[in-house]
């Protein structure tokens, strides 16, 4: 079998649009800087509008701003195959970060349209809104956004009414972008990894077996202040020590053999912090991430049987309280196979991977049927103007897109 | 043998002259904010010279401001020998640091006043200058002052020129403070503990063995900062997970059994703390005292390896600098023998053990012989309106140094 028998993407044409696109808030050092809602924002929608247009899709915007162009399929009345991504960045950004899963989306729709394959499904393609920020897009078609506009102010404190207004969405009917499996049968979506677990293992595309869920949690310990010189060792209730020790327990909960779980003690402050004085309290965050929200509980689980442990043996007190919960999103099997056997068909090398970092197909897979494909991120940098992944890498993640698209339509009943 | 053959201080005089002092600068609370070169200190210093005059001692002011009484000896052109302590204390100070010092020695005199007795050696009391923040007037017999000006500046501004003119001092002059073991052949101090070790292990007495010395570092962790979410564990190089190790090492340091040595990390800051990002840098102070210098050395050089080992498994730089080097001085060992002596005659327990402040004695130490008593600070309560000893324990403490001096006496040549 030699690749040519498969139908594939214009590699010149994806990338020449990836180039196209990252002009529209192009900055100086070649990162781009495109924030939701921005005048860049609403200039990227119209090219891209143009875009799906040409390509032979029907656009719509839904109450939340997402766009929503539609192929049509053979049966119109079918739930539709969906991928897609976001446009927006973070302030100092890249020129791959959710635009490519956008514009393969639309690249695969072109090549269907100039071979005039039509699939047995509807297929869509989105560009999610602000998924950098609020993930607003994603969350109102999954059903999960929070009804205080408060929460979604942004920075410069223009309002969300003000700033779905101006995509064309409209804040008083947002729930009305809710979507259900009946309306989308799977959503697939092609992204840049954000990480460097790709390049480490030398493969050229991931299989994402779900989008982590995180917990953080405060931990406090507290021992008592004394003076550094005249308290002698035993008669200290130390708290940073027994601060230290957490660090390196959550570090061990990290680093154990049973899952792809992180954990994070990011944030730590002492006090009182002063060089002749023994601390007497220790405030830290942990973070810890996995795709399997029992594994998380047995994880933090196992943290406090610990922290009581250190506390008794360091005479301080510990206490942990949880202050985010985000479930995890898997995968759909079937979706995570049709990925590998697209890679094989492909020749291409691939790696199952969970994804660390969130993504708009994390809200739809709350109630869809999900899959995602990752390309490697060079040196695993991203949110950076270093952001970087090959044209050919980009149409190799293209081509894996339409060939599972190609075998999902077959798969899926109607 | 009852301990009413031998001679006693006044208790009651004694602590009757404590409670009028600490009427000087009293605050709401019990505490005593008398700090130096303030109206509180110049009217303590006024009432302590009438009480030295009253008991048949001659006062001057030497050009760093210190206070020496002179009670003639019987042969007047000894080397004296000199007790003594400070009457400043901290912005929120107690009644016993230092006072009780000042205010045995008195008392001392008294008795010996009183009971017409002369010690061969002339006794001085001294009152030194500014124990709690620059001791200045204990350096400057030491000649160990800085030439700089600006050192000495107050928190209000204040120049150290007008500080000392204030208390009958002169600047320009200080190098003739200076003093030599020909003019003072031993010095005694006694002091409140300011730690917890004598009610700990429930003795009367404390015989100091010497001021520890004090070496400070500045250390420092540089990693990498990474996402928390995006970054497997394997690929990290976090900066606080290097950190705690440090600490922890720090800690095992302190508790060897190989001395007295007390090793804190007391300032401990991470970058950039946040909760999704991995540390990528920790600065971190070290305050390690001892005894013996030679065990500071051997501690720190012994930290130094495991600095070393702790950056090679973490992938981390990890550097050491010094801040602050105090060398120890030593108790006498014929005083201490003289202290011990007298607790016995005294029927009183003492305890050898390290005095980890730093006191006047410690300068006096740099150029003469030296001894320290202690009395228990209840619950190791200092620089603070809780500080407590009592009467009884005062008195004792005063006995101590009576004895102690009429040893002294027979002791040392003339």
């Amino acid at each position: 079998m030699t690749i040519k028998s498969v139908l594939l993407v214009n590699s010149d044409r994806l990338n020449h649009s990836i180039d196209r696109l990252a002009e529209i808030g192009e900055r100086p050092n070649g990162g781009v800087r495109r924030i939701a809602y921005s005048t860049e924002d609403l200039q990227a929608r119209q090219l891209i509008k143009i875009w799906m247009t040409q390509a032979g899709m029907t656009v719509r915007i839904d109450t939340a701003g997402n766009m929503i162009a539609t192929y049509p399929g053979q049966i119109q009345k079918a739930a539709a195959l969906a991928t897609g991504s976001h446009i927006d960045t973070v302030p100092l950004g890249g020129r791959y970060d959710g635009t490519l899963g956008v514009l393969a989306g639309i690249e695969v729709v072109r090549v269907l349209q100039e071979n005039n394959i039509k699939l047995i499904h509807p297929l869509e393609v989105i560009v999610f809104t602000d998924e950098e920020s609020s993930m607003i897009g994603s969350k109102a078609m999954s059903g999960n956004t929070i009804k205080d506009t408060e929460y979604y102010h942004r920075d410069d404190r223009t309002s969300i009414k003000t700033c779905l207004e101006r995509i064309g969405g409209n804040w008083n009917q947002l729930s009305t972008a809710r979507r259900s499996q009946s309306e989308i049968a799977a959503y697939i979506e092609l992204h840049v990894e954000q990480g460097g677990v790709l390049e480490n293992v030398d493969k050229q595309i991931g299989v994402v077996q779900g989008i982590v869920g995180q917990h953080r949690y405060a931990i406090s310990v507290t021992g008592s202040p004394n003076h550094a010189g005249t308290t002698p060792m035993h008669m200290r209730r130390d708290a940073l020590v027994a601060a230290a020790q957490v660090v390196l327990a959550v570090n061990n909960l990290g680093n154990k053999n049973s899952g792809s779980q992180v954990a994070t003690v990011g944030s730590f402050n002492v006090w009182p912090n002063a060089a002749n004085i023994v601390p007497g309290k220790v405030e830290m965050s942990l973070d810890i991430r996995d795709i399997y929200q029992s594994h998380i509980d047995e994880l933090v689980g196992q943290l406090k049987q610990e922290l009581s442990v250190i506390a008794d043996s360091s005479k301080t007190q510990i206490a942990i309280e949880r202050t985010l919960r985000v479930e995890p999103t898997l995968a759909k099997p079937q979706i995570k196979d049709a990925i590998a056997s697209a890679c094989q068909q492909l020749q291409l090398s691939y790696y199952h991977l969970p994804s660390r970092a969130g993504h708009d197909a994390q809200e739809i897979g709350r109630f869809t049927d999900m899959g995602m494909i990752f390309v490697p991120s060079v040196a695993g940098i991203s949110h950076s103007e270093l952001e970087y992944t090959s044209p050919e890498q980009c149409s190799q993640g293209a081509n894996v897109l339409l060939q599972t698209l190609l075998q999902l339509d077959k798969m899926y009943p109607v």
